[in-house]
């Protein structure tokens, strides 16, 4: 489906309303460039596209089926770019993904999204507004859609380091919690952003050494600090997995010292029965000479005795931490 | 054993048919080029096919032998490529292996199958139906078997990553699981899958670079989308990989978190058992003052107080989650 | 907010007071340099300077926003250097982070600084006493701010040397320590500090390269010279990361030896109450033909071998070690 | 001691015997070349040897020695090389390793070995009846011996292999072993045959470059084979290695898996004896009226009563598992 | 202190005594070079010389300090190397550093000591006595140095290879000794080595590969040998640190399994006191009709009854390993 699709020229977008053919016609008779920004589109659509505008039957696979790799490809006049988009769902705390791929010529963009999150309309709107970042032309463009790509996986990376935070927090508590099941969601979660951040360094690195056509000179200092921003959320993500790795082996320890506790607790509990129960023994045996046995208050001594006994035992066990 | 042989010329197979050696003349005399699929060929067969068309001794031996490692060599005009081939043997959760070896001059390709899976023909009569991938002459064999082993290499990850979903889902299930096997075992295939990819990415990528004779400049594009597809299967085994690491420790916390809490129920039911013997402990002791032996209803209210205890130390496990 | 300002001239601070402008405009005229220090400026505050100066909107964007990376970025004809500055809170046993970005042109300098520690007005007092420093430029500032923020980071890591060897003992002690938690922590600051320390690395040894505009090539043996204290900082926080991994590991070894150590003392402690109550047991059988029940002795020698069993066990343990 | 001393010239061995020194004379006067076998050489023979060859002292230094890394060095006109030699002692299960250095020049090979394996005198022979490799004289003998070194070290990697199984075998039997000292015994042996292979690839690569004097160009095939040879031994060196890890990981899953178990065996275990027990204190408790003990099968009863209560906590625990 | 100071000339060592600053002329004037040597000096006598040689300030700075990384830095003429020297004591099984600092420039050698170990007295001796190593002057000095220090390294490595060993011995003797402490203190150890030799292996090669001045061409093989010990130094260290880590593994396996066996031996103890006390309770019952309290054996019978039980129950559990 093709969602937007406009003609900008000299650095604003230009009112002409119609099919992209004919603002492509527009564009190559009176200069500036057409932005076609299409949604998960069909076979028809997109051969259609793809051969108006000349793009590679490989790039135009990989744009149609999704699930590629972050990679930016070069066919004759064509820059290809496949990206990864990420976005956080809070209601499941969960990463999803989704996909963008874009066609880059002298004269036009062909952006292709799928998936439901970061949709490229604002990205659009925030372009348009910009006429400096505009008048680059289709670098321009590039460089809209990654930088917006980029500052998600950044919102992406805290809300991950808030997670972080919470699983620490639950480690560290003296609450019995089962933090390994979490633990490894987030590690899941960092591995599929690291799927989307690592691969993208070497295209963007590219794009900031100004090697790449359709990329204007002075636009490289911007693609630096996409670059930038990129070895941010990779160095976040590797320090946040390593976090959690060290978090772990602390959970592992915590399990430890949990069990070492509950054994002594139970061993304290069972001494403080078990000690009584050898006093009663003692007070059952059959010898004809107990003196105790013929006292008056011999069964209320043997009861004083036991819970004496136990409570003795409660407040040393106390004292020294194993209860 | 010759499985299959043919003369392409012009971008399609030819009706001669007839002995590889009237082909090879044919081809060398009228253009066009040879394609000869062995299985598993024999040290006769192989070492006349070697004659003919000049192949390395030291390329004709590794091919023989197969377990070698992948491999792209030159030997002045032949270039000489040894593949690994994998496939998921469904009925059994495992990967086997086999080997491909390509020989690929000017006006020859000559391919040496070993091991049962991945047959070449479905790979040739693929590429039959290409026209335009069969123009780039041996060049085009060459990425025809290679796209289809690495094609099946996908796949085979991709079954894999099934398996561990499940591993993922039994480590998880509060049911008492011994995955520490399949976790092994599933590294271990991780490990024979690495074994066929990794090294596979410095021809590939030689191949997509253009500086390999027999391939044609405009056949690098269709070796670089090769070389994603390898990129994208050793990240995902890495990946798969590290997640098993992960879910192992995670298996292994369990386990303590289930001894923990095996520990904890025992105890709680040997109180339940204990306390009661004290109490009938304490009744059978023998002072001669104590009143409740001589009540009519003692017996029953002894019983009736073990059973009040035990039921009371029961809820109160219960309770504080240790039952 | 402007901190402080003022104009260097041969080597030593001139005497002019006023306006940053008229320093400026004083340096351009008549030779030298302008250092304008700056603490957390408002956004109308730093747009003047970015204006006066030529500063690039994307070097002035993140020098306003801090949360950067270290980096050294030039625009034309400025540097852009982003620093982190560490310090060590003692009474938290803490790691603080603030940040520092400079502008360095061939005739000013501007430094902008987020956080509390790490002022940078001693820095510059040593510069003033320092001639031969301050005689190289503005080159000779951006040695002296970094130089000072290097030395601090070494100061940080001796710090933390000190915790990581206050736990290696807590560890080993036969107290029953739970060091996990602070294992933790201190894993966190140190990959604080390897985040503030490592990404330095390349814009210094650029910078003792001599390929950087604005260092004089004399000035090259100071950059150096903080590449090697760089260096030796990482050196020490890899290996104080890898020996509190070690320690870690010590730890959960101590975890499982203690608890191999209170159960052999729980155990013993059952023995010794045990086999006692068994004698209780066999005294208390309602056989007719019990000699010792007869005996006028009978229930002491009774207690007296449960004492002594109870006391050989006891001894026997001692010396076997498991009491 | 020299164990063997020969004239090869045009691709075979000559009859002419006599002292090395004469064959050295007959070699520089008529072409061909010497190789000269050593075996744990003494001072005086080598000093005559380095003398005649004009072999350079710190070569000559590290032949005697042993004890030497894989090295490839070039003195002047001769190349030196240091190999490490591995065979595997069945007897033992274990890696014995040797060493061999080699002085090749133009018109001579020394070889100097240390240690009783891999004679070379097999690998003298098997050259003396290839022409081929022969004819490529000095370079010729290099490639033989290097070869069969590497040839053995795929050996004793296959031999480890089969190690490897049989502690996978032990680990994964449901017998109680402990896997733990064979596992570190095969992983300080892999060390070992790291230590040999690793840095043997450096000098092979360089060998096989075409590089080095003394090495013909139609030689690097052969070389490249050989580098082939070592990637291979080295792959899967590695890849035994870290199996081994996930082995004894899941070694020490099987440990606390099996201690849960017993856990849960002597809890059932001690459940059956205590019930019982409790009632046999019930019928010991002294109450006036109890009709029990007044039936005339009261104790066949209560003894009855023990066996059902024994024999029914049996089946359960049998049937949950826990016995 | 300056403890030694000489003039050499023509590979051999004047006979002229006398002030460093005579010998210094001597050496300008009539060719050949003169070796200072420090011990920890003051800092006026370290001024004095750096005058005199026109020293660097921050490689002076460098010398007197100590604590720096191993280095070669470049000043102008002069050759600034900084070493960490290693010495192992037996009584504390412990490394010690040290730290020397040379100047090599074209007539004279400095060298300034820290630390008590590798005096360079033997150096200069051996040195001395060797007139070819002498006559590469000063950079005959600078090889003679780093040649014994990393000798010295090799000697240390080879006592930690012997701690190795006994840590090994210890690990897996049947013995239950708590390692994890020397695991640990060996670890760390191993890191001090590694930082004195990890970063001297740049140096070492940049002055095997002839860029540095001072040093003559044909003085290059004799670094390559060192840079081939320090090499060897490197790997063994490695190789022991993996060991150490596999031992410390194999050390928390052995605590699982004795704390299994404890559980055995301790569940077998309890059932042999358990299961008497069992039958003392039966025989403790109070039924009318129990015909085994009215034999005149039935007391022995009943003792001789639990003898026999208890005895069965140790010869199964002994049977059946758990004692």
């Amino acid at each position: 489906m093709i969602v937007d699709c406009a003609l900008y020229r000299d650095g604003k977008r230009t009112e002409h309303a119609g099919h992209w053919r004919d603002l492509r016609a527009e564009a190559v008779r009176g200069g500036g460039f057409v932005w076609i920004g299409m949604h998960e589109p069909g076979p028809e659509e997109i051969r259609e596209v793809a051969e108006v505008f000349g793009l590679h039957p490989l790039a135009v696979e990989d744009a149609v089926q999704a699930h590629q790799r972050p990679k930016l490809e070069r066919y004759e006049d064509t820059v290809f770019l496949v990206l990864k988009t990420l976005w956080y769902v809070d209601a499941e705390d969960a990463v999803e993904t989704g996909e963008i791929a874009m066609f880059v010529g002298d004269d036009f963009v062909v952006t292709v999204r799928h998936g439901q999150g970061n949709e490229l309309h604002t990205a659009r709107v925030e372009l348009e507004s910009s006429r400096k970042v505009l008048s680059h032309g289709p670098g321009g463009v590039l460089y809209a859609v990654i930088d917006r790509v980029v500052d998600e996986y950044l919102d992406v990376v805290d809300e991950l380091e808030v997670d972080v935070d919470e699983i620490e927090e639950s480690v560290f508590s003296t609450e019995r919690t089962n933090d390994s099941t979490r633990i490894y969601v987030l590690k899941r979660e960092l591995a599929e952003v690291r799927r989307a951040v690592l691969p993208l360094r070497e295209p963007v690195s590219r794009l900031a050494s100004g090697t790449v056509p359709s990329v204007p000179d002075d636009a490289t200092p911007f693609f630096r600090d996409v670059a930038d921003h990129l070895a941010r959320a990779a160095e976040t993500v590797d320090s946040l997995d390593s976090l959690l790795s060290t978090a772990f082996d602390a959970h592992l320890a915590q399990i430890s010292v949990q069990q070492n506790d509950d054994m002594r607790k139970i061993s304290a509990g069972a001494a403080i029965i078990v000690v009584p129960t050898l006093i009663a023994g003692i007070y059952g045996m059959n010898f004809d000479h107990m003196p105790e046995l013929g006292w008056s208050y011999g069964y209320p001594f043997a009861l004083l005795l036991m819970a004496a006994v136990a409570g003795g035992l409660w407040a040393w066990f106390k004292k020294s931490g194993w209860l």
